[in-house]
């Protein structure tokens, strides 16, 4: 196996959820399509590079120069309510809803005990430094309704009440989603919907 | 989300093994870091696009302009036997033994129902038309010792047996790993192990 493809496997497996093996397998496949795969992937990382940063304040992907982000400098937007994602993707999904007005904060993941995540690969410094700042009275979490997501949630609720006692924390609702019925839900919704009625 | 994010994902989902959330996590983390990151694997694509290839005859990775590759055109090998293998890297890996002077052919994959990885997604076709050309007298499949590539290696066997019957197919032994010994194996080696007892 010549130099070249031995570096781009190892470059690969740098990136999280990517192992040895499945770098491998990502390798080979663009080195045997070549050219017409590999431009244009190197091509979106050097633009990706070039145009776009992750905010150094709440995570969400921003305009490079535009630091903090849009989201956080907005004044029209409310500095006492915080919402807590697991990825930046997750406040693109909020922000087209419409429902929310207040600021953001990825933790660039969750605690995977599973794939080895726990809370110091979060950004949860990040978090409990901006609570200090005293303007937050409210932390949204807005995390996957999964396991995962219920256990660092969970962590979340407690971290925030032992270290930031005056800040109410909150959760989305769980319930039926939109356009879908009783018929077509799994127990875990219909026993949540259940126990959250109104 | 500004473009160059959303198109850096869209390229990195196109890697097999990288689903859309994994490769909006990498994507993530790649902006998140910046050109220390992304410069290493933008440029480690561009050498392997330029200096390396998949051999069109047997899969292996080959120096650029080395088509069929040194394994394939090195008279000194034997053209009566074809080691199947399921990627690339195992052919390095056997290489590295020393115990093999044949000929190799990689099936970049083995049968998944789990990933939907079919007979159609393997170089099945470019394997029987190697067969067809009448040198090869022994397949040796050099496959995982795992559920997926047992049935693979089964599946292979019946389709050689059927397509190609004058050739006899094999595969590597099962049994204790050097430097192990019977209380650290699993159940499974053990039963392989006593099984094939010699």
């Amino acid at each position: 196996m010549p130099d070249p493809f031995a570096t781009l496997v190892q470059e690969l497996a740098r990136l999280p959820g990517l192992g040895r093996r499945s770098a491998e397998r990502a390798a080979l496949s663009l080195v045997a399509r070549g050219a017409a795969a590999i431009n244009p992937l190197a091509e979106a990382l050097v633009a990706a590079r070039d145009g776009v940063a992750a905010c150094t304040r709440c995570g969400a992907i921003t305009p490079r120069g535009a630091d903090p982000c849009r989201l956080c400098t907005d004044p029209a937007r409310d500095d006492a309510q915080l919402l807590v994602v697991e990825d930046p993707g997750d406040i693109l999904a909020i922000e087209r809803s419409g429902a929310y007005r207040g600021r953001y904060h990825s933790l660039h993941g969750r605690i995977s005990p599973m794939s080895g995540t726990g809370p110091a690969d979060l950004t949860l410094g990040a978090l409990l430094a901006r609570l200090a700042e005293g303007s937050v009275r409210e932390v949204v979490l807005a995390l996957p309704t999964d396991v995962e997501g219920d256990a660092t949630a969970s962590w979340l609720a407690e971290t925030v009440a032992r270290r930031a006692p005056a800040v109410r924390v909150t959760r989305l609702a769980y319930g039926l989603p939109a356009d879908s019925g009783v018929r077509y839900s799994d127990p875990l919704t219909l026993r949540r919907a259940i126990a959250g009625r109104q």
